[in-house]
């Protein structure tokens, strides 16, 4: 059928994708270490701007490339004829990693705010943030109860299973819309002064800018690739999911 | 069986979730209205602030919520034992409105910048919202090419279509997280003296923060609304698309 010919013009095979993507990430944290090594003085734990700069690096790792590791891993197709509870394992272990990240994360801004006696919790972009990240406890806490425990019961898991990969995308799309956010918000702080204002385009906002892009670039796509119905690990749940 | 009866515990009435979904909508665009009226000074053409404060307005009203309603369209079960065609207009008529809109939201920030004398296009708001215009109109232009034209080849139409699919959603996050950083942005430009100043949290700030939010929530619950199966149009699609 047409239909189906057209449809496998447009097959992509999964793991040169991820390939991509794991280069994609890796160079939103290069870039966004460089970023603060470069231009915002590097890195420090003493209550000043170097101690902020741990915030968009652990941010951007934790929350947006590690956390998109663990999402994928139920993706990749050589692990499908394997059972699935190291897999469960690894993803919750990535999603575990990628959550302490951002708690660092969120303790570096903190700390910085409190040393320099600015007020905390105030902007869109806070507020935002700070939700996507009570979201993402929740769900690590409710997917670790109800997928990882070897006696939650079978209904519980297919009732769950569905809002558990609908809140892993949202998360991912509310982390990003907050580095978004954030990055523009750091940038008018920063860029102030003569020819380093923000609207003059130096060099750092064209990087910081781009960084940006990368970054939405990468969300998109691995949302993109969660929704995939090809991409999807065979739906063999009921069978093996009480290991 | 149990996957199924869970599965239903989860199913709620499309017209009620819609229905909720339009009043959020709404209160959004009479927020975004409130902001720019009681606080930023009203609206005017006169190349001032009052000329930017058509911006925000025209966007969420635009690029967000008359959006959120072109794409829901083929989701009204009322509507699927109907030829699909006028349907097909009314998208594509909600979407042209959408994008009128925002064409003239661009005007009003580019227009207020020329007649301050400030750059145009050079924070990461700036650079992620045009992109997202720009998707914009590729898909409205290709979309009309592919499903509106009589004599588009039904191969095409299949080919594209769930491409067509996936840039709705795409655009709509795009144009939410745009949202959040444009917002955050202007309430660092405006709140910075004395007591009004953003980090102080003066009503306005609250205000427009929960605007934030609940555009924030708009897009999540449309981007769910379109992904959930039991929601979509069923695909007679290769029989009467060639209307």
């Amino acid at each position: 059928r047409c239909h189906h010919c057209s449809t496998a013009m447009l097959d992509i095979p999964f793991l040169p994708f991820c390939a991509f993507l794991g280069t994609l990430g890796l160079l939103c944290v290069a870039m966004v270490g460089t970023w603060c090594q470069h231009w915002r003085g590097g890195f420090s734990l003493d209550g000043s701007s170097r101690t902020f700069n741990w915030h968009p690096v652990l941010m951007v790792t934790g929350l947006v490339v590690l956390y998109g590791a663990a999402a994928l891993v139920y993706r990749i197709p050589n692990t499908w004829s394997s059972p699935k509870l190291p897999w469960k394992v690894l993803h919750g272990s990535l999603a575990l990693g990628a959550f302490v990240l951002t708690v660092l994360g969120l303790a570096a801004v903190f700390c910085f705010h409190n040393s320099q006696g600015t007020p905390n919790m105030y902007s869109l972009h806070s507020w935002m943030g700070l939700g996507t990240v009570l979201l993402f406890s929740c769900q690590w806490a409710v997917g670790f109860g109800a997928f990882l425990l070897p006696w939650a019961p079978t209904w519980l898991r297919a009732l769950y299973k569905p809002i558990h990969v609908f809140f892993g995308s949202t998360i991912l799309m509310l982390s990003v819309a907050s580095c978004m956010s954030g990055i523009n918000e750091k940038l008018f702080f920063s860029l102030k002064n003569g020819t380093m204002q923000y609207k003059l385009l130096p060099a750092e906002a064209v990087f910081a800018n781009t960084l940006g892009l990368l970054i939405l670039i990468f969300g998109v796509l691995v949302v993109a690739a969660l929704a995939r119905p090809s991409w999807k690990r065979p739906d063999s749940n009921t069978l093996d999911s009480r290991q």
